[in-house]
């Protein structure tokens, strides 16, 4: 495997960063998770917009095009000759003078990773094996006050956290926000199926605004299936008709249970995602 | 410049971790950061035990003795011909298979970095040219729900974001907890000054339970001048007769203003500080 490191390819053995780089010494650097479809990136614009946003937070001027990252992204699939693929570019603030407090003359550290996935669209395989396991922890979402999940950043031990609480058998955390109501997956959103529509956690609350949520919302819209964001309880989970999970890697991803109570997939959940799968196909495969 | 890696010794520009790294990747690392005066660890054993809790919050099984880490500072020190110096000791869960979940099969990134700092104890200067210039910021400090404060780790964008709230000429970020209480400065500990003796954040807030606060708390212990712990409002800053910061490269530091209202050190400040340099003087310097 080669990796893109500071504007240049290198095998993966060689991709390093300094220990001096900030991204390793305090987690200061943003980053993407992408999926790239037949060689092209899904929601490109979105992901690039979001990553923007995150850098705005953290303050990290890095000066490079949405172009210039899409062509480094570019140039680390086709050196590991991959079209389907998982993707993550990190923009760090990388090594500076002085401790804590960032400088503004940074000299950002930008890492592309890739790693094969199966094709996706209609003819693909699922990157998941079985639904999800799903166990409510005590660690809580981190409140927006204290660092904000609209960015996304390496700062991701308050996941680990969560994720390291999980029963033998159970796969994703679900965090609840401070005032006890569920925010979302460790890595991952969520969606709940009520006789009424489809029901995700608000963004008010400290959720990170996924780019596969998103679209999951413009489908249902589409598909005229009422969307609601709002508060919902643990309780509200454990009595949904149906449940899944979103993120870039998984795309739809049904709950098999949240501690131990069974939900399960269904309809809206199986038209979502061929819907989702139809997206993907019509736009990344179509005239392969 | 020679830093320790991995067990080696290497030149600080080949000192590098992998861009999968999860303390790079996650800021999935537990640290601490140290003082050498005449070249040894001031407080290695808390030091060494704080380590070993956040490594153990984390679920980071490193597998070396404290005998072994000691070593390998002190070799960090000799390399670098340092006795005086400021010691950073981090260890990540290192490369894993696979993303979020850590596994247990861990294989830890030690590293090892120093800086020269000048001679401390009764003939030493301090680290800070001025008292401190604080602000309290907006950024609230992380529930310990959410991340506990008594683990010390790489994720330090809570501080970081704090810090890029600070207004010209303020260095330091006093953050509140979520119910408004005063906890801790971005990279250290509050101690207000009043007519019945010190006052200091309880530990059951979201408050690093730092060594200086220890050692100040054990010094004012023996000077008997009473100590309190317990939940303070800004207002309480704001009103206090004297007011520090403490961390470890600091030591103590007076505070000028919180907020543009003056507070300044003072006799008692004074005191502490002439204790703690004693301190050093006697355990690192004296028979040199």
């Amino acid at each position: 495997m080669k990796y893109h490191v500071d504007g240049e390819l290198v095998p993966a053995e060689n991709a390093t960063v300094s220990v001096e780089d900030r991204g390793f010494q305090y987690g200061d650097a943003a980053f993407e998770t992408m999926r790239a479809y037949g060689g092209s990136i899904f929601e490109w614009s979105a992901h690039a917009e979001r990553l923007a946003g995150s850098c705005e937070t953290l303050g990290i001027d890095h000066g490079l095009s949405d172009a210039e990252l899409r062509k480094r992204i570019r140039e680390t699939l086709d050196a590991n000759d991959l079209a389907d693929a998982y993707v993550k570019l990190s923009i760090s603030r990388g090594v500076q003078e002085g401790k804590l407090t960032p400088r503004p003359d940074a000299d950002p550290t930008v890492v592309v990773i890739v790693k094969e996935l199966p094709r996706g669209g209609v003819e693909g395989a699922d990157v998941w094996d079985e639904p999800a396991t799903v166990q409510t922890t005590k660690t809580r979402r981190i409140p927006d006050n204290a660092l904000p999940a609209e960015a996304k950043t390496h700062n991701y031990l308050n996941g680990i956290l969560a994720r390291r609480e999980l029963v033998e058998g159970a796969d994703e955390a679900l965090l609840r926000d401070a005032e006890g109501n569920v925010a979302e997956g460790a890595a991952s959103n969520l969606f709940l199926v009520g006789e009424d529509g489809i029901h995700t956690p608000s963004l008010d609350g400290p959720v990170l605004p996924g780019i596969t949520r998103e679209v999951v919302i413009e489908l249902a819209d589409e598909a005229e299936i009422p969307v609601y964001t709002g508060s919902y309880a643990p309780d509200d989970v454990r009595n949904a008709e149906e449940a899944f999970l979103t993120n870039t890697t998984w795309e739809l991803r049904p709950i098999e249970s949240v501690d131990g109570i069974e939900i399960g997939g269904g309809p809206v959940t199986n038209l979502l995602s061929r819907l989702f799968d139809e997206r993907v196909e019509r736009r990344h495969y179509d005239g392969d």
